[in-house]
Order: structure tokens, then C-alpha cells, then sequence
């Protein structure tokens, strides 16, 4: 084991992680961010920002992710690829596992995140962010008078897809089976149903996704076991999130129904010293602008604990 | 009064309202924000901003400010100059009274933020940003290996001056009389004043910044009666917050201690579809960043509260 003891490992380098760690490296707290895939989250894999506030006219996500990472960085934050594990507390400090390895840390922030569910067709990944988005707050502004399909029944995509009414001329939503959303959610969309702006399509398995000239044009589905196309400006899915949480099954750090990570108001888990941020907290907005403010928060908090701690 | 009700009536155009703008008036929801006194708050009139989370190598505050104002403008929000005096609720609705006016609105924000209260000695106003500060947080890493003055002696004054401890080589602490510092916080601060890196000076008035070549160089005080200059290369002041919500006195809006406006997790007051975010709030971290994400969230919950109250 590694004798030394680290102020803060941050386990993951997204948006929420890289600007909590502005705040701690710039008042000299030690800082080790832990990242298994992509510096800056979901935000370095998405085409254009357009509300992060700072940025009149939009950021690329790929920018903005580098900007975050260069600051972080600027101040002395140390960015590690590894792949964590695992989180005990022992003899009073925080143990993270990362890559078989443990690291002691006198505090910990997981800033995790959440993924989107896939549906796994054929146009899914190649068009994403092209025509094939998880996130109607983020991306629904871009199809006002265009046409829409949207994937899932639960109440998510229920709640998305009534959202993007406000943008859509029409919305395709394609439901495998049943609808499972709410009867009040599934109440409030009847009224675009009965005015045509909404088509439902039960029992309806989306094949692939299809574009022209490098742009989602139309969505191959089977419905009701014939097959058929949908013709469509953009394809929304709403199948539900993945929160990063898997390696805290044996932590005992306690999660909501879903799997995101409960915290107090200075976003403390029920681990002291143990801190969660953005995406994979209990109450996330999968809003870039939420998880950099939490991440500032936390910062704070974790800075008092330290302070705390000294005495 | 007004025939029209507005979707949302923001108090306020700082960082938190006009993030909160940006997201709302995107998503087509109406919405006018009243400022009283400077576009952008406390953030145009900072001299560089150096965390917020986004500009790698920091950004005027007045850009800031700007970019903020332009980009909520960009989707639509319309910013008027106007001094809010009350909330109320009737029929259902708020009304918020704007230079003695009714303006009726589903929802408000209040995002009116806090002031740091000044001690009003000359050489305060003319170098405040330029060797005058209320944010140790904000801008104490400027000062490292530098000489300070902190004037104050509660617990606020102690806690930033223990953390300006990290970058100031030594630090004079004015206390105009006794110390009102918690226990903890005295404790704390012997091991400084024992090494010799904090000098306390009781019976202390503050009396004059005094600047060189435009740069604070020292301050004028009167000790136990007598009139002496102390060297510093900037001044610390903090001697308390002034949340801006004398305007809610009557409103029934329920306050902390302080003055601070206490909110939910949804970042809703007690009066229903009346929601407050950034500094004006109870558990505010007076950072751009955090009042950003608060926005965000603020925008997201209100939503939510206008597409419930359709039905």
C-alpha cells in the first residue's frame, strides 16, 4: 500500500469532478482526479453546448471539456487514467481500489456520472449527437418545426416527449410493449394525441436508424410484427440512465431506487469525508451548468472537512 | 394592474438569474428578470474571475457578466431596470410589485443575491478589486507570499483568515473590539499568532487604505488610542453579509438567521411557485459557479412546477 496519504481522490474527470478540482488545487489541496474513459464526461462526446452559461453563442462539448481540463490542471490537479473498483474506509481514511491498487485519501468526491441507456440498433452510435440524442433539455431546441421520434414508454419519455412538443411539429413514440408511463403523464398526452401531434406506436421495436448525407432521415421499426419506416429530422431515446455506481456495491454508501447516490446539503454521502457531485448524485439534472456548480459546492465542503479534520 | 401574467418574473439579473434564463427562455417559457442596480452583479464589477469553472486562464468579471447577458438575450429573455418592493400571492398567482406596479407571474425567482458589508473608511470603494477584497475563496490565491490585513472579528473573519494562512506570509487581524470568534476558532488561530504568522490587534479601528502607484500599500488604524500605519499588499474585509431581502419582509417568505431565503431540494421557498437560487439563498457559497448551477437547477423545478400547473 502506497504510503502516501492523499488530501482528495476524485474518481472521475467530468465536468463536475474538473471543477471541484479548480476550486480545491487553487487553494493548494491535493488532488488526484481517477478517469477510466473520456476527460470531461459526456460533455467532451457532445456537439454543441448551447447553455452553459459563459458561452453566448454555444461551445463545442469537446472545448468546453479541454477549457475545464486545462484550468483544472493550470491550478495543479493531477489527472490519472484508472479504473476504480472499489471504496473502504479504514483507520479513519478513505481507501480507493484503482486498478487493483489502493490509495489512501483523506477525502473522496465521486463524480461518476450517469450514462444514458442504449437501445443497441444499427445508426445508434454513429449518429449520435447527429440526429440521435438522450437528453431533450440539452438538444430539443435544435428541432423546432422538425419532426421527431422518440424512443421508451416509461415516464421519462413520456415526460421528454411532452417536452419536446413545445419544439416538434410531430412526434413519433415508439413503445416495445406497453406504455408504463403514468396515468397523469399518460392523461397529459392524449391532448397532443387527439390534436395530432403525437402518433403512438405500441408494441413497436425500433430496427435501425437511418440517415442521408450523414443525417438521421428515418427509423426502420416492426410494428405489430410488419415491418416499416417512419420518416423523422431526429431520434430522441428515453430508456432510462445507468448511474456509475456499480463499484460502490460493497461501500456502503447508500443509493436512491435508481442507483445515484444520496447526500446531505453540503453533498456528503452517509461515509464522513466521502463526497458525491453531478450526474451520479441523488437529484441530478444531467445539466453540464448543475454539475459544475454541485462540483464547486462540494469543493467547499470537502475544504471544510479537511480543515475540520486538522484539529 | 397588468391583463398579462408572465410564466416567469425573475428578481434580479445576476450570474443565477440569468442562467436561469438561459434555460428557461430556451425551452420558450416567458421570462423577464428586473435588476435594480448592475447587470451581472457582483461578477461585472469583479475585476477577474479566475474559477469559474470554463476559461482556463480566468475571465473579467464585466465579460463574464456580459457573455452571460447575450446569451439569456440570445434565447429571449427580456431584462428590464426595475426595483422590486414586494411578493404576494392572489387568486392563485404571484404579483410582484416593480416601481410600485403590479406585475402578475405562475412563478418568481428570486435570485437577488448578497452584498458584503463594507466599513466605509476612504481608499474601500476606490480599490475595491485592486487591494480590497470580501472573498478569500474568490481571491486569496492572488496573495501568495504576500503580506495581508483582515479586518473583522467574528467567525467569518476567522475562517477566511485562517484559510488566507495557506498563501500570506503574515497577516494583521483588526478587531475594532473584542474578538467574537467562536472558541474553536480562537483555538485554531493561536498556532498562527504562537509562529508568529498572525498578529491580532484588539481595540483596533480601521481608518484608511492607502494605496502607491494605484496598488493598496498599507492601512491607517487608531490601536488602543493611537494612531499607526500597518504595511499590506491587500485588505480582507469581512464584517458580515447582506442578503438583499428586506424587499421580502411582508411576503411571508421564510428566512434563516441571517436573512437568507430557505429553499427545498427543488430549490423552492415555502410559498409555492415562488423559488430562490444563488447567494440570496440559505446554504449559498457566494460563487459564481455554485449561483450558476443553482440557476440551472431553479429553471429545471420550474419548469416542471408550469407544466403541472396546466392541467
Amino acid at each position: 500500500m502506497a504510503e502516501t496519504v492523499r488530501d482528495v481522490v476524485m474518481i472521475g474527470a467530468g465536468p463536475s469532478a474538473l471543477a471541484a478540482a479548480i476550486y480545491t488545487t487553487r487553494e493548494d489541496i491535493d488532488t488526484v482526479l481517477y478517469e477510466k474513459s473520456v476527460v470531461g464526461g459526456l460533455a467532451a462526446i457532445t456537439d454543441v453546448v448551447d447553455n452553459y452559461p459563459g458561452f453566448e453563442d454555444g461551445v463545442e462539448g469537446l472545448k468546453l471539456a479541454e477549457h475545464l481540463e486545462k484550468q483544472a490542471e493550470r491550478f495543479g490537479a493531477q489527472i490519472e487514467f484508472g479504473d476504480v473498483s472499489g471504496i473502504r474506509q479504514e483507520n479513519g481514511l478513505n481507501v480507493v481500489t484503482v486498478d487493483g491498487e489502493d490509495v489512501q485519501a483523506k477525502t473522496v468526491l465521486i463524480a461518476t456520472g450517469s450514462d444514458y441507456k442504449k437501445i443497441g440498433v444499427p445508426g445508434e452510435k454513429e449518429f449520435y449527437g447527429r440526429g440521435v440524442h438522450y437528453c431533450a433539455t440539452c438538444d430539443g431546441a435544435f428541432y423546432r418545426d422538425k419532426r421527431l421520434v422518440v424512443v421508451g414508454g416509461g415516464n421519462s419519455a413520456y415526460q421528454e416527449a411532452l417536452f419536446l412538443t413545445r419544439y416538434a411539429t410531430h412526434i413519433d413514440i415508439l413503445i416495445r410493449s406497453d406504455v408504463r408511463a403514468s396515468e397523469v403523464l399518460q392523461h397529459d398526452m392524449q391532448k397532443f394525441v387527439d390534436s395530432g401531434q403525437v402518433t403512438l406506436h405500441l408494441n413497436t421495436s425500433t430496427d435501425e436508424i437511418v440517415a442521408t448525407d450523414g443525417r438521421v432521415s428515418s427509423v426502420t421499426v416492426t410494428e405489430n410484427g410488419e415491418s416499416h419506416s417512419i420518416e423523422t429530422d431526429g431520434v430522441f431515446v428515453f430508456v432510462g440512465l445507468l448511474p456509475n455506481t456499480d463499484f460502490l456495491k460493497d461501500s456502503g454508501i447508500e443509493l436512491d431506487e435508481v442507483g445515484l447516490i444520496k447526500t446531505d446539503a453540503h453533498l456528503q454521502t452517509n461515509l464522513p469525508g466521502v463526497f458525491a457531485s453531478g450526474d451520479v448524485r441523488s437529484g441530478a439534472t444531467m445539466q453540464i451548468a448543475s454539475a459544475v456548480g454541485e462540483g464547486a459546492t462540494a469543493a467547499l465542503s470537502i475544504r471544510e472537512y479537511l480543515d475540520n479534520k486538522k484539529d
